[in-house]
């Protein structure tokens, strides 16, 4: 693999040029999470479960039909993804009131929403990715309505297969975020899921053990599940043997 | 719990009035599946295991508002549901060629569909529940084209959930069938998930372990899910720790 041309370096991924056009190679890097979203540090070793992760739940939405970039995992830290036009919003998905919009408007964390909340943000990192409503989206140009309405459907499709992959495993997918990227095929356009779908971009619960041993009809609080990047690919069955413990190694000196 | 009213008694379920009007309850018995669909047989502790999978999916489906007949467990056997009148058509999202359609259009079993396609049954015991299609729906005025429309977003939305739960823990949910009922809330109809979710009605491959041991690169074939409601309990974590061995008492002679 020596010498493919680099196209982009992120905070969180490196993309390299793909073997065929209109692909690009995904390179996952253990650096910090891109997100304001969940406040996880950098980890040795996140990057190959984010890849592991990401190829889990992007295959699984490519086989109930709902349209993403992946193509296939290449390595440990690498997979094979559609080349895509990304739009400029990032769409925002929640369930239950956490961070920014608990702030924002004063909701309690963990209070369930009335209904998923769809939001719109400004991908640009200077500006902090600000919220945007689609009077904004559309005025500056940004994407059109049928954009966003396809945006809108493909985002509940996510919530709905998502949110159900995780209550399999007594998780509660309290919010997340996707990047949607648009492809031709000839000159039929369509937009399709796009970056990554990891714990970087999930705001995770734990549902599991909330009974408190011993004291019967008491529950300890739901909170932010621990470990994340191994305790869900562990979970989801998707954890890599040789990386088992995300120990580093010993320095000796 | 002594005079109860029994409503109904069908082959998996009794139905009893509820504590108040518009409820009822639903008392899960270990008889045979009633659908043709999944063939499994009669099973000791089969009806506390539907009775908390049905809890399990129905809730879920609830709080992602996907609106479902189920308000909350009483007991081991018994759930307690809204009264809905239920249309005489019930509904079959298949991702997966297998049984009834494999048959009747020769597609191998096991064949991923083009995209997830849905089918009515005509609720019939005695007609042994025959492929109907809208035109016959519409004509015979078992449902009219609103109501289709409704049950087709319901039911999509439902495998969406339903496929990422089973993928969340190892398992391909190849087709399965929900009915549909309807409620009233003051002037305003609306179509509800009824009846039961569980291994009667879902058909459910396993896809743990297909690598064989020792033999790299080659897998053995998915299929069937064993000892289905058992282990489909023990993966979502809601196995009754007294139903952990279905197992009869011994007969001693
Ligand atoms: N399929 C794709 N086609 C083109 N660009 C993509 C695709 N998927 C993700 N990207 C872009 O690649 C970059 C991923 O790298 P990342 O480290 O997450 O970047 P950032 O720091 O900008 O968030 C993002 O800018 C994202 O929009
Ligand atoms: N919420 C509900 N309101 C009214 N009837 C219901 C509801 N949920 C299920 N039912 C009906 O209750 C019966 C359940 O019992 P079951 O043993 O499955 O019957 P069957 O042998 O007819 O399939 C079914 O006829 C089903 O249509
Ligand atoms: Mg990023
Ligand atoms: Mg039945």
């Amino acid at each position: 693999m020596a010498r493919r041309k680099k196209v982009y370096e992120g905070k969180a991924k490196i993309l390299y040029e793909g073997p065929e056009p209109g692909t690009l190679i995904q390179y996952f890097k253990d650096d910090a999470a891109a997100s304001e979203l969940p406040p996880q540090g950098g980890l040795e070793g996140k990057g190959v479960l984010n890849n592991r992760l990401s190829e889990f739940f992007m295959a699984g939405l490519n086989s109930i039909g709902v349209p993403t970039h992946f193509i296939r995992r290449i390595n440990m830290r690498e997979q094979l993804v559609r080349m895509a036009e990304i739009l400029p919003v990032e769409v925002v998905v929640r369930n239950f009131a956490a961070g920014d919009i608990s702030q924002r408007l004063g909701i309690p964390e963990g209070v369930a929403l009335p209904r998923p909340i769809v939001e719109y943000y400004y991908k640009d990192d200077k500006l902090g990715s600000p919220l945007v409503s689609e009077e904004h989206i559309i005025a500056f140009g940004w994407a059109n309505q049928q954009d966003l309405d396809d945006m809108v459907a493909l985002a509940l499709r996510v919530n709905d297969f998502l949110s159900g992959v995780m209550m399999g495993v007594g998780i509660r997918l309290m919010d997340f975020r996707i990047e949607v990227g648009r492809i031709w095929e000839g000159d039929f356009m369509r937009l399709i899921v796009a970056d990554e779908i990891s714990p970087d971009n999930c705001r995770l619960w734990d549902m599991r053990g909330l009974e408190i041993p011993g004291r019967e009809g008491q529950q300890r609080e739901p909170g932010p599940l621990g470990d994340v990047y191994t305790e869900l690919a562990r979970r989801l069955g998707v954890l890599p043997s040789n990386v088992t413990h995300t120990t580093k190694p010993t320095l000796i000196n």
